[in-house]
Order: structure tokens, then C-alpha cells, then sequence
């Protein structure tokens, strides 16, 4: 029994705060998007492979998400790390340098961290 | 500038435990592990995609997770989905259901929820 992993959800408070966020920092760009009177439901990916970021927002949550403890995070793999970083470092939005791992993070605005790797 | 998703990460607290269930639950297996004297991160995946879910075990944090309102998940494509439901029925980890929306949900045994489509 084949099962395929296609996406990663997160739920997000701010829509278009955060498609200009991941077009930005990650090239990710808006595929699809579902909408229905209590939610609006957005794909983004890009073309070097077919997993995909869906954003949720749901109208009755205006406030931020909890994320707990936030040990979670989807990882992106740059194929240029150097430039990542340079790009990453101007936006402000690298949160955590792992230099022994040769990995960095960064977060999200709603939170949620992502990791840069080469 | 490119950058391709990878992998999505939880932080569990038992690996013996998530490792049996993502293989029962999805038939991902694990592909290799990196181990320290502080952690364990153990990678599974399977034949029908590249994309891989990292599991990270602490030696600091024996204690459950805090996932806050844990608005997020991972989405698998079930090549079956009727046997998929059988399965996981049976397994009783079935924690949601949308039937309008044709998806339900699994909760692994750190409580993050992976959601099962067509």
C-alpha cells in the first residue's frame, strides 16, 4: 500500500503576508487555491519538484497560531547556500545558525521555522 | 535562486515507537540516521517520492511534545484509499474525519496529525 507524501500544511493568519513572504525568501509561488465562506485554502510550490506548501486561513482564527514548542520545520535545500544566506541575512529573517551542521534557519511570519541547508 | 523542499521534521520522544508506527501506518521505512552523544535523527521515506520525513530524537527531552494548537500537518496521497482507511480503522488511529472534503486524519504517537487524500 503506496502512500506519497505531497504536502506540508500550516495554517497562517495573514495571507497575503505570507505568500510575499515565501515568494520572496524561497521562490515558492501561489499553484492553486481553494476558497470557501469560512476558509481560503492557497498551494504554493515551485518547479524543482512536486511537493508542495499548503497555507491555510481559516476566518474564525484572526488571532496567532500557538505553536507549542516549534520543534518541527520543513526543510528547503538552496542550490546556491551562499546566496541563500546573503539574501536571508538582508530580509532579517534568519533566526538560528547551526555552523557545526553547516545549516541555518529561518522563520516564517507566523512562526514557523524553516531550514536552509546545502 | 532555487531551492527544492526536502523534508519536513517532527521532534519525537520515543523513536523505537514512531518509527514502527510510520512504518505500519505508511509503509515509510527508515533510510539512514545520524546519531551524537545529545540526538538521533533518523530519516524514512519510501519508493514514490524523494521527499523524506526527518525524525529528530533529544536525549534533553524525554517529555511529550508541546504541539500548541497543532495547525499543521503532513498530507500523504494514498494509492488506495479505501484500503488506507480500512487499515487505519483498524489500527484506530484515525483522529478526524471530513467526509465533505473526502480526507481524514491519523494522529502519530507524538499526537502530530498526517492527513490522508485520495
Amino acid at each position: 500500500m503506496k502512500f506519497k507524501m505531497i504536502h506540508e500544511n500550516y495554517n497562517v493568519s495573514d495571507l497575503d503576508r505570507s505568500i510575499k513572504f515565501y515568494n520572496e525568501a524561497l521562490d515558492l509561488h501561489e499553484v492553486r487555491r481553494k476558497t470557501t465562506d469560512d476558509f481560503i485554502i492557497v498551494y504554493l510550490s515551485n518547479d524543482v519538484s512536486d511537493f508542495e506548501l499548503e497555507l491555510t486561513w481559516l476566518k474564525d482564527h484572526p488571532q496567532p497560531y500557538n505553536l507549542g514548542e516549534c520543534e518541527f520545520h520543513l526543510a528547503f535545500q538552496a542550490e546556491d547556500y551562499e546566496a541563500a544566506h546573503k539574501k536571508h541575512e538582508e530580509m532579517g529573517c534568519i533566526c538560528f545558525e547551526n555552523e557545526a551542521m553547516g545549516i541555518y534557519f529561518i522563520v516564517d511570519p507566523d512562526g514557523y521555522w524553516l531550514e536552509i541547508l546545502p
